[in-house]
């Protein structure tokens, strides 16, 4: 398996991240519309919380900022809870310094203005209207930190179309080292899955992965990271 | 505790639904944005699960159509999982006729128009538009049928003020027979909670029930309903 090669490609040595402090985000945000009503990202958290998990065999200090999800918390792994972007911004933010940044959260792009007041009634015309507020960037606020940046930033990105063009694209719009593409159209079957499809994207280009378990793509992506800090 | 005191105001014969059929509905619905982005309803399911098994206690037949919630399948009850507040109605006119209807579920009142397609990227003014469609009102439709109409149809209402005043309004909106009304203003605590304080609301008016627990007032509503039935 995954682990053993990881030993074995290492010598047995499976601590290469000894001494480091990663952060990891996972799960989805909950942004609020008013006492009952949200808007959710469609995360299960998994492949987040397989990434801390991955980091922290490989011996690495792991704090995991987590939306809310059902997964249990990792052996060795420190957990913050948080249920919106905001929150979550907040957490990683009081996590720092670190030296990996891994952002695995389906973190909402935008809030509801005022959300969580008082309930939402239908208006005469039948529909309702919210006015948004763009949430923080968390994965380009990382990786555009001027002082104290992690030493490697990692973004993950869930794409339909087109994955390895928009996850370049995302690559050099937030800043990061890597993104892991995710290709979640319609005829993976990837959504909600216990499969990934994986592109890497660095700044030398794109690898393509095997479909494989998010806990393998978890491990080679520890393994990648290890790699690279090592120099 | 609340079991025995129906089985000892009724004599021990805690079979007073035998031979009706019960459709219940339970949980929130998701309504999808996009492949990755659904509105959602901060429902647990517990409420209605808890209905559905006090139904099923008392002798029912009980039909439990389900949004996505962790809730358990109480023991003996037929359960349907849906997603859509669309496919909620569906599943809950399918499973007609019945002799009562109590609709807990949180059903949005809106879907977003061609939800579900491909993945909402940010605007130029940093904003997404979306587009609502009304959802069908179950509660209100079952209420309104002129044909195999349930004998009894019980609403929920989650009210964050005036509670009475709205649910009151609400039963004559929807022409159903009950409304069971709870009062989740922030000052309670209930959302999300263990415990309800519950407003009956019926023809004759309203009775308030103590703050209970979510199992107390289903075995109580459960109670309240074969009491209306046996006339």
């Amino acid at each position: 398996d995954m682990v053993a090669a990881v030993e074995d490609f290492f010598g047995g040595d499976n601590l290469l991240l000894s001494g480091k402090h990663a952060v990891v985000t996972a799960g989805p945000t909950h942004e609020p519309i008013d006492p009952v009503r949200y808007i959710a990202n469609r995360s299960s958290g998994r492949q987040g919380f397989e990434v801390a998990a991955a980091l922290c065999r490989l011996g690495a200090n792991v704090t995991l900022v987590a939306g809310p999800c059902a997964q249990e918390t990792p052996a060795g792994v420190t957990r913050v809870d948080v249920e919106t972007a905001r929150e979550m911004e907040a957490a990683v933010t009081a996590a720092l310094p670190a030296d990996i940044a891994v952002c695995v959260a389906a973190v909402a792009d935008w809030h509801v203005k005022n959300g969580g007041a008082q309930k939402l009634k239908k208006s005469k015309d039948g529909t309702p209207s919210f006015e948004f507020g763009e949430n923080p960037d968390i994965l380009k606020g990382l990786s555009g930190m001027t002082e104290g940046r992690p030493a490697l930033v990692v973004g993950f990105a869930a794409e339909t179309e087109k994955v390895i063009e928009h996850a370049t694209e995302k690559r050099a719009r937030k800043g990061c080292d890597l993104i892991v593409a995710n290709d979640v159209s319609a005829a993976t079957g990837i959504m909600g899955g216990e499969y990934n499809e994986i592109h890497l994207i660095s700044a030398a280009g794109a690898e393509s992965w095997p479909k494989m378990e998010k806990g393998a793509v978890a491990d080679r992506l520890a393994l990648k990271i290890a790699e690279i800090l090592k120099g």
